[in-house]
């Protein structure tokens, strides 16, 4: 297993004083996602994904990719999840009989229609997906918990404190305790590790946790939030615009710029006590 | 043309206090990129790519991403380039005679091979796709030039400071003056974009430019900087290791946590007099 950090030698510029000193960074090394499954009697196997992460919590990754991206409808879908050919590659075996929409990968969030691409069809796409809005639950958490998000994430960050370029995603309960967290280069996989922990823990749909994510909240990380049914995203940063139709549309409590005592509230008010 | 960032209404908490205010979220929708070719005497239309980004210079977003992708070898290679179905479709028109190599999109930057998927077999493929070790050019910026970029960027980040929700990225010449900067939801639009400014310029490959990014660097940024004939990339936040490798290998100058006085050199220090 290649490290999550690795040391290397760096010229620091402080001011004019230049100094040769060895550091470290965060490790990015490509990860295929192979999917297996059975059609017409045979066994197949297709690579689906490549995507550039850090390695560590490949599993996890993988599961919540395939989750979050709607090829994998349950845990009970799947055969066996392992590491195959070498440590960057993930082979997600799933059970006979379970049907593959290899499709909607190219589809993804997105369906062609007469009214071109936009917002809106990017939103209908959820709703093909089956997705509907979440229910009201008001008061889930406290703005004392909330508040409290950001330096506990933080103080879980291992890898951010060595390299300081890693992005971080974690869930909270409504006691505000941090259930699990994770790091990784890229923003979309943090997220994806946390929704596959949940998944194979059984605990999704998540409808009492909450998901902070350390930069912003884009279309695609409120989607992810949404199919793992968590009623809560938290960002240190701003949202876009389609977050916050998402979030409003399918009743997601939105916070963004959640720094220090203050924060930003988008969508869903009623949840926060 | 839809804005690059829309009101919004928000509650603010500061603190205890609850103030509902009209804020401005920067805008998020997706973008198709269509590609019209023609084989075997007719022609051909098909959907490339789907990305979200922020809407403004589309253009120059197709033009980067078909040139750094290696979909588009040079300018002359197109007929047209215009929007079509509404605003959020770039639609471009490859001249009759162009070949076209659309497997590279599904490859991206990898290769399969039979040492498994990992950090060298994606700078293997870079060498596939015929990129080679940029130039020596020793002194091309100094010291005092590197310092002055944030301020720059930042001074001309307009959507940036309504929002606080763009990435930004900018060419800099060995003036150390801002020659084009790009705002955008996405960090690899923001220099898809600057790239296709300067490919519509006949300004690439760009040996005397260096680019400066608002955020980290990976592989794929240094990728496409690489792509470009950059040879300096400059981020405000922390480089990946593959980012490093890859900087080292094909003579790429890599600037890391550029801040105030100080910042952090990974490879070409020659290139800072």
């Amino acid at each position: 297993m290649t490290g999550r950090s690795q040391p290397i030698q760096v010229a620091k510029m402080r001011g004019v004083l230049r100094e040769s000193v060895s550091d470290r960074v965060a490790v990015e090394e490509p990860m295929e996602i192979r999917l297996g499954y059975e059609q017409d009697g045979e066994r197949h196997a297709q690579s689906l994904s490549i995507t550039m992460r850090t390695p560590g919590d490949d599993e996890d990754l993988a599961l919540g990719f395939l989750f979050t991206e709607g090829i994998l409808a349950s845990l009970d879908d799947i055969a066996i999840v392992k590491p195959c050919s070498g440590d960057n590659t993930i082979r997600v075996e799933l059970e006979a009989g379970v049907a593959v929409d290899l499709d909607r990968l190219q589809r993804h969030f997105y369906t062609s229609s007469s009214c071109g691409v936009c917002g809106k069809t990017s939103l209908d796409a959820l709703r093909v997906q089956g997705l509907t809005r979440l229910v009201e639950n008001d008061g889930l958490f406290s703005r004392a918990q909330i508040i409290a998000f950001p330096d506990l994430l933080r103080a879980s960050q291992a890898t951010f404190d060595e390299t300081g370029g890693l992005h971080a995603a974690a869930a909270f309960d409504s006691q505000g305790e941090l259930i699990v967290l994770r790091e990784d280069v890229g923003r979309h996989n943090a997220v994806d590790k946390v929704i596959g922990v949940l998944l194979s823990e059984g605990r999704l749909p998540a409808s009492d946790l909450g998901l902070m994510v350390s930069g912003r909240a884009s279309f695609e990380l409120l989607q992810k939030t949404l199919v793992a049914g968590m009623p809560l995203l938290a960002a240190v940063s701003a949202p876009s615009s389609l977050a916050v139709e998402l979030a409003r549309e399918f009743n997601v409590t939105l916070i963004g710029f959640l720094r220090g005592d203050n924060f930003n509230i988008y969508a869903g008010e009623e949840r926060i006590a």
